[in-house]
C-alpha cells in the first residue's frame, strides 16, 4: 500500500475543510491509502517539508473540522515557476512526495489551483512518475467554468442573502430613511453580488440595485437610476459587487488604490464607499451608509448552506475515487442533472481548461437595465442554500478544532 | 375597557419586536385591554396620528413577527422639547392618547426613550391623567443604569463572539499572516467589544487585544504592544470598539468626523482603519486588515440569542403587568439572581434615573495593562448568549414579516 496526500490554497471558504473530511472518510471506508497527509499551506508548506499525519484524527477530531470554517490545513498563494523556466520546484515537490510514499495527490482550491494541478500532473507524467494530481474546486466567487458550482458558493451566497434581509430591514426603520449599499466580494464575476436576489420579503427582492463587474458601470446611469427611486420610496437598497468596473474594463476604485496582490490581482476593496460619496456628492442624500461584508461572506460557518457542507465533503470523497481508477490532471466537476428536485453528479475536467478560463454570471440573467438579477436566476440559486448544519457548540458557541502550523 | 399603545425608539435590535410580541401575548392571555395599538415611528409616528391597531394580527403573524429582527414599527431619533420650553407636544400626544381611550403608554428603548417615559409620565401626573407610561428596555449598547443586561445585547454579544472566532480563523491561514483588527459598535461603553473575550479555542480566547472606551487609549502603549506580539507569533487580532478615546476624552477619530447625530452625540465608525494605518505608518507590516461588523451586529437575527429572545418577550409581557398595577413613569429592569444556574427577575427603576445615567463595563473585569478583559467576565457573558431560536423559514432563508409604515 502507499500514502496520499491533500492540501488546500488560495482563499478560504466556510466549507474548505468538509472536502477534506470527505476524502478522509472515503479513504476510512475503502482503505485504498495507508495514511492521509495533509500538506500544511499548501505546496509552499508542502516544499518546507510541512506534513501531517491525517490518519491519526479521532471521529470527534474529524466531526469538529467538518464544521471548522476557513482553510483549517492552512492556505498559500504560491505560484509555480513556469516549467520551462526552472523544474526545480517540481523536482523538489516530487521528491517529497516520493520520500513519503505518496501516489496521490489532492489540492482544494480555485483557478490558480488547478493551474497547478495540471502543471504538476503534467511534469509527473512527462518524467514517468506514477503519482495522480486531482484537483478539488473551491471558491466563494463560483467563477470555475465547466462546473455547475463551487463548493463554498452556496454558504456565501447564504450569508449574503441573509445579511441582505437583515440590514434592509435594518435600514428601513425611520420616516426619513437613507440609502443603504451593501458591498460583496467577486473581484472579476458578479455571482456573490447577484445571490442577493433570494433576499425577498412577502415575494419582493429587497435589493432595488444590484451592480455586477459584468455590466459596465455607467455612473450618470446609476445616480439617475438612485436619485429617482429615492425620490419613490424614500429608501434604496443597493447590493454592489467589489469587482466594479468601467466600460473601458478598469476597476472603478482603481484610481484609489493601487496595491496588487502576488498573482497581480488589483486589490480591491471600498466600492461601497466610492459610491457613497458618489451619492452625497450629487446631493441625492446625505443619509447613505455602506457596508462591507468583507472575509465574513467566506468564514460565517454558523450560517452555512448544508447542502454546500454536503456537496464540498462529496468531491472529496469523490477525488478520492477519481485518482483510485488512475486519473490524473482533472478536477472533480459538478453537474447539475436538475434543479428541481435538485440532483447533481460529478464529473472531470482538465485542470488546465479550469485554470484558464473564468466563468461570468449570464447576461440572460441580468435584466434589460444592467441594475438587477432576473428572477429566473432564482432557479440556480435556491438549491445551493438549503438547509443548516448541526454545529457542534461548545459554550453556547461554535467548537471550531484547530491544527497547529 | 380601554386600549394601550406600543412604539419603539432609537436604534434597531435583532429581538426588540419580541418585547412587542410578549406585550401583545400577555395581553391576549389577561384581556387587560380591549386593543394594543402600536405608535409607527416612535412618538414621531404618534404625534403624526400614525397608529395601527396590532390586536388584529394572527398567531402566525405573530410569531413571524417575533423572529424578525429590526424596529419592526419604525423607530425614531425624537427629542422631546423641555417641558419648560413648550408644553405643546405633550398637550398634542396626550390628546392623541386620550381620543384613541389609551390607558397605557409602552415604549420600548434606551436612555433617550426613558427620558421620553420620564417626561410623559411626569406630565400626565402633573395634569391629573390617568395614562401610565412604562419603559421597555432595549440596547445592542448594554449601558443602561440599574438593569443587570439589556435585551439586544445577548444576541449583538454572540454575533461579535461567533464572528471573531470566525474571522480569526480566516485570519491564521497563510505562513506569513498579518494583523486583524474587528470594529464593533459602542459608543460610551465597551461591552460590545468586551463580549468577543467569549471567543475561544481550545479555551484560550483568540483575541490578543481588546479595547474600549472605558480605558483612554495610548497609541505609543498600543504600538509597542501590537508590535511585540506580531514578533512572537506572527499573527495578531485585535477587537475595538468605535468609541475609543484618549486620555482627554476625545475620540481618536474625532478629528476625521466631524458629524453629530440629532441628539449631538459624534458619529462615529473608522476607528478600525485608523488603527490599521497607525500600524502599517509604523512599519510593524503591511498586512492588516480591519473589519467593521457594522450594522450586522445589531439585526443578525440568524446569529441570535434564544435567551435574549424570550427575556426581551418576557420584559414585553411583565411592562404590561406593571402598567395594570397602577405604576408608571419606570423602566422594566433585569435582576440578575444568579449566573448558574442562570436566574433572573424583573423590578422597576425611575425612568429618569435611566435617562441620566450610563453603565460602564467593570474596570475590574479589564486587566491591569487595560488592552484585554479578565477571564472572570465569562459568568456575566456566557449566560446571555445561549441557545438559538428556530426561525421561520421560507425559500431556504428566514421568513421576515414587515408592517407597512
Amino acid at each position: 500500500m502507499a500514502n496520499c496526500i491533500v492540501a488546500q490554497s488560495g482563499g478560504p471558504t466556510a466549507v474548505i475543510n468538509s472536502s477534506v473530511v470527505g476524502l478522509l472518510k472515503a479513504n476510512n471506508e475503502i482503505k485504498a491509502f495507508d495514511k492521509v497527509y495533509a500538506g500544511l499551506n499548501g505546496i509552499e508548506g508542502i516544499l518546507n517539508g510541512n506534513i501531517i499525519d491525517l490518519s491519526s484524527f479521532s471521529e470527534d477530531e474529524i466531526n469538529e473540522f467538518r464544521y471548522t470554517p476557513s482553510s483549517g490545513l492552512g492556505s498559500c498563494r504560491y505560484k509555480m515557476k513556469h516549467l520551462e523556466e526552472s523544474t526545480e520546484e517540481y523536482d523538489k515537490l516530487l521528491d517529497i512526495l516520493k520520500c513519503n510514499d505518496i501516489k496521490a495527490f489532492f489540492y482544494v482550491g480555485g483557478n490558480d489551483s488547478m493551474d497547478t494541478i495540471a502543471k504538476l500532473g503534467n511534469y509527473a507524467k512527462k518524467t514517468g512518475l506514477d503519482i495522480k494530481f486531482i484537483g478539488i474546486p473551491k471558491t466563494i466567487d463560483n467563477d470555475l467554468m465547466f462546473t455547475d458550482h463551487t463548493p463554498g458558493f452556496g454558504s456565501a451566497a447564504k450569508f449574503i442573502a441573509t445579511t441582505a434581509l437583515e440590514t434592509y430591514l435594518d435600514s428601513s426603520v425611520y420616516i426619513n430613511n437613507g440609502i443603504f449599499i451593501l458591498e460583496t466580494m467577486g473581484r472579476d464575476t458578479g455571482w456573490l453580488a447577484a445571490s442577493a436576489c433570494m433576499a425577498r420579503i412577502n415575494g419582493e427582492p429587497v435589493a432595488d440595485f444590484i451592480y455586477l463587474p459584468e455590466v459596465a458601470f455607467d455612473i450618470e446611469k446609476f445616480l439617475t437610476d438612485v436619485r429617482q427611486r429615492f425620490k419613490e420610496k424614500n429608501k434604496v437598497f443597493i447590493v454592489v459587487s467589489e469587482g466594479l468596473r468601467n466600460s473601458e474594463g478598469k476597476f472603478i476604485t482603481e484610481v484609489e488604490s493601487q496595491s496588487h496582490d502576488k498573482f497581480g490581482h488589483a486589490q480591491l476593496g471600498g466600492v461601497g464607499s466610492y459610491l457613497k460619496n458618489l451619492i452625497i456628492n450629487s446631493s441625492i442624500t446625505t443619509r447613505v451608509k455602506s457596508l462591507e461584508l468583507g472575509v465574513l461572506q467566506r468564514c460565517a460557518m454558523h450560517c452555512a448552506s448544508n447542502i454546500d457542507l454536503e456537496e464540498a465533503l462529496e468531491v472529496g470523497s469523490s477525488a478520492l475515487k477519481f485518482a483510485l481508477e488512475g486519473n490524473s490532471g482533472y478536477m472533480v466537476a459538478i453537474k447539475r442533472e436538475s434543479s428541481s428536485p435538485y440532483k447533481t453528479s460529478h464529473i472531470l475536467v482538465e485542470a488546465d481548461k479550469i485554470a484558464n478560463n473564468v466563468k461570468y454570471f449570464p447576461t440572460k440573467l441580468i435584466n434589460e437595465e444592467g441594475n438587477n438579477i432576473k428572477e429566473e436566476a432564482l432557479d440556480y440559486f435556491l438549491p445551493l442554500i438549503s438547509g443548516a448544519p448541526s454545529l457542534i457548540i461548545d459554550n453556547h458557541l461554535p467548537k471550531f478544532k484547530t491544527i497547529s502550523k
